[in-house]
């Protein structure tokens, strides 16, 4: 058994992989989620998947270890059980149990954050590192947490959820029915609302202007506009790193990992934010006579969900 | 080599104590820090503490394993130096290498909150408990967490500090130099500041009563007055207890551990308060669908931070 099958559902698609021993995905394939079909629909179409991604790539059942599927929400890495996701719209479904009778295989489900962070820890050239953070500023804000070279969830798989852990007490509406978390301030959705709120305020900004030129906006359109010398862009990006920075300092006080990725769209404009996250840190942490965690951009993209997913069942407690 | 010698070092006072191997204090005495002083007299007070322990009782330094210290601060367990401790106002000083050569002994230094979760874990009656957390509520919001058995402080000794992380945006100043840490907010010194600020924009309130009666205010007049039906003390408490429970909800989404000890002056009042906080907390917490982390009070009082002190050499990585 050479091989492992990884999936990564996302609230949009569902990517799946075959993946090897050394964590290189061999083939992979994407699909549409349509979450709104329900629970049963979207499990069988992940069941197929991975009878696809076998028979394309003339492989048994037999020839994988085990599949592994990071999913958006809380996880019980145990059972398999996704005690809620607010992307898919889940509340305690058996996502391990259904694939497994479905295709008689020992089947793990982990937060999909946390599997973006397995996958980019396998592929670290530093084999000596054995803890490392991950965010993914994305629409959301997700996180996974390697300790002692496992998968970190807590006792009760409510852990890991930096997300929704609270930047401003009382502040912006989070998605999760809380305000004030991380995600309602450091995600690409918590950018577009406060410039589309801008926009609407300063009516003769260049950020208004953006927004009556294509009808609405997006995080690509502000970073550039910045990088073209719009103030307001500027403001908004520069602020938007204060967030960022802020979740990044809150991980080294708290948990001080030796090396923290930042993974997610905005990953592709690490030039432009890279250095001011650092300097922001390096300023701002608690401790500034210790070393500060090494804070770098993703390497892997999207495939790190696929191969943490794939190698989840070797990672677990 | 039976017992262990416990120092708990603090910006008031230095307290020793002789511990036996089922983790039983047998004599402690308490002398003032005077900080003043600088940190070589400090130092040496503590050399000379520990020595008294001995002859007290009938000891000798061979019928010890070894000396701890909690220290206020960022300290590096590995070579017993404190980073850097604005209660003490040292930087960079050598502790544990002071003691070491000074008692001809090995020293263990490690963060004081964490050597109170530790004392708190040890004496745990639950002996299955591997994952638990404490906040001690005092002059400052102190913290440490007990993982896999062993006391977490991260890859380069910057972690474990919860206190200093980031509860409002941009808020109010704390000691540490940054704005908004959940020290600034969740502390009695930010209760005290709150209240004498209340009182002073409100001269004919219950709380401006008490500060005109006292000269000044604390924190047991608070809640004391908030007992007696003082609406705005009942509202300070109600606002305090808030940013304690978004602290453990910060603490429960990040590292969910089984156990979460609340100690500090604040369990003298467990009555009032433990059950709004387990409220906030289960109300609060992103994933509701798992079990939330226990929360209690502290079990041993100023007591843990000598127990934790004397047995960290165990502990530790």
């Amino acid at each position: 058994m050479k091989y492992f099958a990884g999936i990564d559902l996302g609230g949009t698609t569902i990517k799946g992989g075959i993946v090897d021993r050394e964590n290189r995905i061999i083939y992979s394939k994407s699909i549409d989620t349509v979450v709104e079909r329900g629970f049963e629909a979207v499990a069988e179409d992940i069941a197929k998947l991975v009878e696809e991604l076998l028979i394309i790539n003339n492989l048994e059942m037999d020839d994988i270890e085990y599949v592994g599927v990071g999913s958006p929400g809380a996880v019980d890495t145990k059972s398999g059980k996704i005690y809620f996701s607010g992307n898919l719209g889940w509340e305690n479904v058996e996502l391990g149990g259904y694939l497994k009778s479905r295709l008689k295989k020992e089947v793990y489900v982990g937060n999909d954050g946390a599997c973006a962070a397995l996958g980019e820890f396998l592929c670290l050239e530093d084999k000596n590192v054995d803890s490392m953070a991950m965010i993914t500023i994305g629409t959301g804000v997700g996180f996974g947490f390697i300790f002692n070279g496992h998968m970190y969830d807590g006792a009760t798989y409510g852990g890991g959820e930096f997300g929704h852990t609270t930047l401003v007490f009382g502040g912006e509406q989070c998605t999760c029915g809380q305000k004030g978390c991380i995600e309602a301030y450091a995600s690409f959705t918590a950018l577009i609302r406060d410039a589309t709120r801008f926009a609407s305020d300063n009516p003769k900004s260049c950020i208004a202007q953006i927004v009556s030129q294509n009808g609405k906006i997006n995080g690509k359109d502000i970073f550039e506009a910045a990088k073209k010398g719009c103030p307001d862009a500027q403001m908004l990006t520069e602020r938007f790193i204060e967030y960022i920075g802020a979740g990044i300092v809150n991980i080294i006080n708290m948990l001080d990992p030796q090396v923290i990725v930042i993974g997610g769209g905005i990953s592709r404009s690490s030039d432009y934010f890279l250095p001011k996250v650092i300097k922001y840190a390096s300023e701002n942490v608690f401790c500034r006579q210790a070393k500060l965690s090494e804070i770098r951009v993703a390497a892997r993209g999207n495939e790190a969900g696929i191969i943490g997913a794939a190698r989840l069942g070797d990672y677990i407690k």
